[in-house]
């Protein structure tokens, strides 16, 4: 099961990508979970117990070196694209509790063909990730889905798009499904996150015809005030994890 | 006076962006507004007429090849590092209410080095926003500083740091101070918003020692329910409008 994590800045990605490997690891499944955003702190997030040891692989310049040919950085016109990658999860990945972990790290293409050898190898990797693991894996990303492509689209099996009850990020869910419709990527689902009334859940419902929708996970000032006090945010609200346990169900019995 | 907002996904740069804006331009400042967040939609929320005309620079293809000599999108070893920006804001910019308006779009590097025709373009453009314009510019950006450098730092009046009470947006603040500091740029401050109570105003406070505090923005939920009911955002919340106009005399205060 390979699960894609997209929506607008703030709206909980992180926390759902978090609570959703929580879920599948006690279910027992293998998870490698994958910070593909650098706005976020999936580590942090999964309580891991020192996430600043988890080095993003667009930051290991020896390793983007030895694997596509050309130091990180610059902008030699030809170097390996594709390159090996098949070992570097078991390498790199921080591990803890039947969970795997990785970040990806700041890479991004300007317009569609400046190519960095950064990029070259989170491409490679992604779809290894995605084309030849095994594992449960859950990709936290941001607003968009630059990790994804054509060649990759089809082993997606749910590209899950959060939105909260706030209109731009229902704005970011169409232009979410538009990128993924571009590369045939059809398996869009959303999750609403923060509903604090019957209202929210209509307006958002009624603001997303045609989508599916995985669940709707409730706003609880429990996770705030967990939060600032500075307490593991995976079991701060039982109603979330609750919710979220749904959404499990959700996955397993449609993917 | 220029002034650029930064901070994680989500805590309200947009909101911020817009209701400054709007309190320049009222008090007779020319303003020109930059969205610099592909994430967010400054248009919508300074309540444009028709906000889907504004087209980012970065996807002006024509533009872009014009003004750098090289093809949007490819990857040539030469191209013009300083074309020709100063008659951009004022072709390209929409404008109502005295406020001119601009958005930059998708364009990131990848490493250090990797560097696009659009790229080139942009950073020119800030370039000369910041140095030459003598408008009020207000830009609105991502989580971090991208668009800004050494050559443009000492011209940033204030770099604001939106926070919200929650752990990660704090993060992201001392890490965008880093990356400032790491450009010489020292005139930071925060603003914190969605602010339920005084104990989380007290978190924000204790979280972020060594921080210039511009101001304090009350959650309002009026201001979800106008989102909610598709009314404009901008005139939503008189408290919030209040305490916008409270960083406004602060800004102009100090810089």
């Amino acid at each position: 099961m390979k699960i894609a994590i997209s929506g607008k800045g703030g709206v909980g990605k992180t926390l759902l990508a978090a609570l959703l490997t929580r879920t599948f690891a006690e279910a027992g499944y293998s998870v490698l979970a994958i910070d593909a955003d650098p706005d976020a702190n999936l580590a942090a997030t999964l309580g891991f117990p020192e996430p600043e040891k988890l080095i993003p692989i667009s930051e290991m310049k020896d390793l983007v070196e030895e694997r596509t040919g050309v130091k990180s950085g610059t902008t030699a016109p030809l170097f390996t694209l594709n390159p090996k990658v098949d070992d570097i999860p078991d390498k790199y990945a921080l591990k803890s509790d039947g969970i795997k972990l990785m970040a990806m790290g700041r890479v991004k293409k300007g317009g569609s063909g400046c190519y960095c050898p950064e990029s070259a190898l989170l491409q490679s990797l992604v779809a290894h990730l995605l084309l030849a693991r095994d594992e449960v894996v859950i990709m936290d990303m941001e607003a968009g889905i630059e990790h994804l492509g054509r060649a990759t689209a089809s082993a997606v099996d749910k590209l899950i798009v959060v939105v909260e009850p706030w209109r731009r990020s229902v704005e970011t869910a169409f232009r979410v499904r538009q990128l993924a419709q571009d590369i045939h990527l059809e398996n869009v689902a959303v999750v609403a996150n923060k509903i604090r009334s019957q209202p929210e859940k209509e307006f958002i419902i009624s603001s997303l015809p045609g989508f599916q929708f995985l669940g709707f996970i409730p706003y609880d000032q429990a996770l705030v005030d967990a939060d600032v006090a500075n307490r593991p945010l995976l079991d701060a609200s039982q109603n979330i994890i609750g919710e979220v346990k749904n959404i499990y169900q959700a996955l397993i019995a449609t993917a």
